[in-house]
């Protein structure tokens, strides 16, 4: 097996390219890993050590990345035990969030402590469905009306070319939106426990061979970001994608008082005038304090995918006063999880979801990837609780100050 | 010293809370760490073996992370070398992305390769600044329209309170939106190469004592929303946030067919069709394929703030055919980076600020931090380019197919 | 019959109130719209002579207005004749616009022309539906999520309660959308030739006393914002409200030339800066230039409802280079228009559906009111391409300068 | 003189164009309206009588309409009177309001009974400006930012050239917005008692040639979309545009309960969940009831641009219970007025102005406007106020089942 020397220098002379590499005989991962460090260390004039000192054999990411030179370690933590009243998932658990961002845990975990005082939190899903939509060019707008008049007639064709490629997936439906000669096919799929995007993918293009075969209509693009992946939009924010969840808890007064020091009112008040108000006034798709941190935290922990943090954050916090006492919810839109599939196969990330309990797939599917929705709400809720009693009793600084940034 | 298991005996029996366990007389990180491992593995009835295999003294996390049980391990991998012709940086870089998502890599690395052999991205910052925005409740809206003016006749005190508490920032501007009888004040500063949310918040803090002491005004919370952090939001689409960036290349055709197997032309309507009117009727702040998907991979390989994804998703991607070339470009409005401060200290994560040249502090102040907002700007222009040719061409399933999902 | 001065002394000596002159017995609409014109000139010691030359008995706006004192005349001009392929309604028609805003009427007619010489636009309602969307509090997400489930299962009784109310109208659908513990159904209608806001509201209130009988959920009222009417609302914008409707038309080059002094690739370069980026710069939900003047001025002169206009201005323009022709497109997401009811029964207003042959209920029911929908889409259609092609080819201020403004 | 069977038939043959006929000698303005109504009577086989019968010489319209057929009649009514106490205008009026929809003058005349009983409202203009935004096509992002830094260092010459145009207007700033090689220059004008687009529109076409003069940037359009003008924009939202106004009122406990049948608390209740909630979710820039049916009729009533309504719809109201009383406020963000110029010398708008007593250029100038601006501010809180209770004591219904359509 030629070492990572010999391999380094064999790309640097341009007999082999960064990324072919593990295509050369009797070379592993590891090997090509360490012999792409060496031309990055070489190139930079730096030492990579800390990124090579990775836990598993780098076989086993294959999946995961290319060209992989090592691992970044993120810290991980734990909040709670938080009570977990869920449609899926129930009891105690022990929230893990992976973040280098300085009192988040402390914040959250704080959460937690309070939500478990007053019972927990109570969480459900509430709508379910993953989406990809491909967008068509037609000739002109009588085309356009009857594509949309064909889809609705051949939905189902579009499911069977769909489903055949899948063994779990299944096509909820298809929505159309037309733009001048440019149709979008909205599909919509229940994945179960994936968070779908690659099911949906395929088996969405395999629907689109049959619109090309059947009509006149080209396609353009197998995603015409009306899904909408990775970026904010409304159509999420209003629609939902993936996991539309909420979780809400009523704490009593005398708790919010002696553990948050603040009162009912005050963070009723903030929450109006900060994440209603002021979200308005921003033109904001996130009416909340920071849902995403929780989000980001918890999707890096357990293998989801972290760029997915964006439709995340479309998500709505209330607080009330009721009969003294406060009404909390977060409710979060498009929550795109899964517990097979992807990052959650690492050995790390599956351990935190060992700790949920909720690895793999569930019985029934899509049960365990509820339950990951449910926990983030839960740990949605929990921040959220907590940041807003601290802004309400101002030590939201201070707090900073002690423990790094927000 | 005590040891793990007796530390967990003394949560378990409530001696002492989790995350008091650091406060305990010649109790070290990594024995707290260890004794929370305890507690959750026998709640789960798990096994934390991944997580606790990290690579560097849990104390080093201190300011990054509490409750810390291990670390969760992200694998890096490079794009490139690719070329940046930036304000603040230039030359050959490898771009380190960390990523659970299979073909994210390849395809941002073989956009790499197209922009190097059209001589590399050129970049700029063309904005820069950090904004916290307090809320304060005044009595009605004569007192709201006294806060405003009283704020732009009293600018000096307020940058002298907030610059006090900092050695770098510099207080750039105050502006001021009122709703009702609510007001919030947008403190914008440059924070030279910390990315800066917490250096703007404690000298927010400052200047918001100023007012309250000078004014009528009550302060409700330090952030009002309009800041706004971790939220999508159109005022960070329309007047940034941290570093506007743009990067943008022009690709001869030949390069485009040889190697993208597509057309300039072809490119140019995908991205009308898909990017701009798809994202028009998706009601979205994101006119752009998958920029969130680069900007969460070198996020998490530098050491950023994660959730601060969501603001980074808030790009543009044009396309245009110009004399049978392809010109392209990506302006990311509000892109939050620095090269000192939170995750950036981590071990890996400086190594790969190293690996870009941009670790700590730069000369002058700022540059740094811009260099790295570049960096991602070409990545991310690499990504655009390469999946916009990928879906013009009709693989994007095929890769996925292959090598796990988006 | 008591005389004006009496009936306005009356008033001013608080025997009787403004709206109730028309309770009192033998006072007819007329003269207390007089009585009313007396008060007013005296509290502002003006004189209303124009208001006051009003040319229909005021009895016929006992509808349209309450206190009313006479009528303010807005401008009528026609456009066209122009070429309209619709869906619902074909041939030749001049368009009627009413409006105060110079240059308006004449960069229509100059687009109309264009688009007649090129064989008419071709226009088609692509979707159609009246929503309204009442909002309840429930006690927590789990009774949330147990309505979302009811209302699915008892979709038959809300469409008997919501029937029984109307003539014409057809429930189409209810679509559930939850937050914390505000519970929103929007519904959705065929209302037929009426705009049916009224309808729609009516069955909506009955749907409703079905919802709080036979569930624990209470009204908070009967719109919750979801409907959404007469505020700029993504919901509208993505989903479609009143008719969604497309015109297009490609326009040969040398038309494009000839007429328009501009070439179709300076036209589409022009879209696409301006209509597509600029609009997506702007965080904006009209990617258009200026359909809402062409909406506005079809409006007043049609009799519908102004405030609409607001939803009218969801609207996306296209325009690209053909075989070295311009195809252009408009696509309207949400116009609210009815051919009966409103203000269409006024004599002028029902004189201008006249002139488009859609006067009151069409055959088959809800055809005139496609028909009117898209008589304005061409309308609007003809604007784009006047002031586009005015844009590029510079003339737009010369314009402003001579006729005032845009 | 020829009449108008002769010239309708001129036409007919085509001797001459619809817009000719006024270029004929000796055919006037009415004239040459009747031909028109000739020919459009012909074409469709109809008459035009109550179009016909307008009240002032076509002559009169020239700078308003041009192809002008006779007139729309829109009824006129009053409501109040209601005191405002504004920063430019104080004092009782009569709010005049012209519109086809019943109900409307019923619901916001029952909102000024009230706020008069509370003392009347307070009304303040925030922020003032009009916008323009010319787009400009620059090589690529190098010469973009040179472009942004010369605007900055160039403020003063494109001042002079743009006040050179005007007698009145001055330019206050010019905001930069750059996306890949398309560059946006944000004008922002005080332009006085006008509403000032035609003059910011050619003030900055001055300004443009400048620009075109001393850069290599090419104008591609003079109104970029970041204007914005009459479309749904957050730009507009969160920044203004024209007049930034808010009108606020504290109504008494006894008054909400007595005279709405309400109280303060369900008021504030059903606004949070509607206007607040209710808009989030529906991915909203109006979190309001109603405002532009107010916008709308005082628009129509004052010879304001119609279109413009779209903006005026950018508009936040709040409710919230204060020490048993009800405070509530009204916030539009870019409500585009002007008392001088457009449809506000035609004869009976001008009466409308007249009625508050704004008519033409104020002392000191842009203090009609302001008072304008805090007059529509007011009929707007009187509307929201009247809705909101009768929704919350659930009469909205009922009152359209009356009285026509919302």
């Amino acid at each position: 097996m030629p070492d990572p020397t010999t391999l380094a220098n064999s790309v640097q002379t341009g007999e082999c390219r960064l990324h072919e590499l593990t295509d050369i005989d009797d070379v592993d991962a590891d090997t090509a890993a360490a012999a792409r460090r060496l031309i990055v260390e070489e190139q930079a004039d730096i030492a990579l050590d800390a990124v090579s000192d990775y836990g598993f054999p780098a076989a086993e990411a294959t999946a995961n990345i290319e060209n992989m030179i090592g691992t970044i370690d993120i810290p991980i933590g734990v909040a709670g035990p938080v009570i977990v009243n869920g449609g899926a998932l129930t009891g105690k658990r022990y929230l893990p969030l992976a973040t280098t961002e300085g009192a988040l845990l402390a914040s959250v975990n704080r959460g937690c402590t309070v939500l478990s005082a007053a019972g927990g939190a109570v969480a459900r899903v509430m709508k379910s469905g993953m989406s990809r939509a491909p967008v068509f060019r037609v000739d002109n707008v009588v085309t356009a009306k009857a594509l949309v008049e064909w889809v609705r007639d051949n939905i189902d064709s579009l499911r069977d070319a769909a489903e055949e490629t899948t063994n779990h997936g299944e096509l909820e439906s298809v929505t159309p939106y037309a733009v001048g000669r440019s149709v979008y096919l909205r599909f919509r799929y229940d994945t179960k426990d994936a968070m779908g995007m690659n099911m949906a993918t395929i088996a969405t293009e395999a629907a689109c061979e049959v619109v090309e075969k059947e009509t006149d209509a080209e396609l353009i693009a197998l995603s015409g970001n009306l899904c909408t992946d990775k970026k904010p939009a409304a159509i999420n924010a209003v629609e939902g994608r993936g996991r539309t969840v909420t979780a809400d808890v009523t704490i009593p007064r005398e708790t919010v008082v002696d553990r948050l020091h603040t009162t009912p009112s005050a963070v009723a008040e903030l929450n109006t005038r900060k994440n209603l108000i002021g979200s308005a006034k921003a033109g904001s798709l996130g009416f909340n304090a920071h849902v995403a941190n929780v989000v980001a935290a918890m999707f890096i922990a357990t293998g989801q995918d972290e760029a997915q943090v964006v439709e995340g954050a479309n998500a709505i916090t209330t607080a009330e006063v009721r009969e003294n006492d406060l009404y909390m919810s977060v409710s979060i839109a498009s929550l795109e999880v899964g517990t097979v599939g992807g990052g959650t196969t690492l050995p790390a990330q599956a351990e935190a979801l060992d700790m949920l309990g909720i690895r793999g797939g569930g019985t029934p599917p899509g049960s365990n990837a509820d339950g990951l929705a449910e926990c983030i709400a839960t740990g949605a809720l929990a921040g959220e609780l907590s940041l807003l009693s601290a802004l309400a009793s101002r030590n939201l600084s201070t707090a900073h100050a002690d423990l790094g940034r927000e």
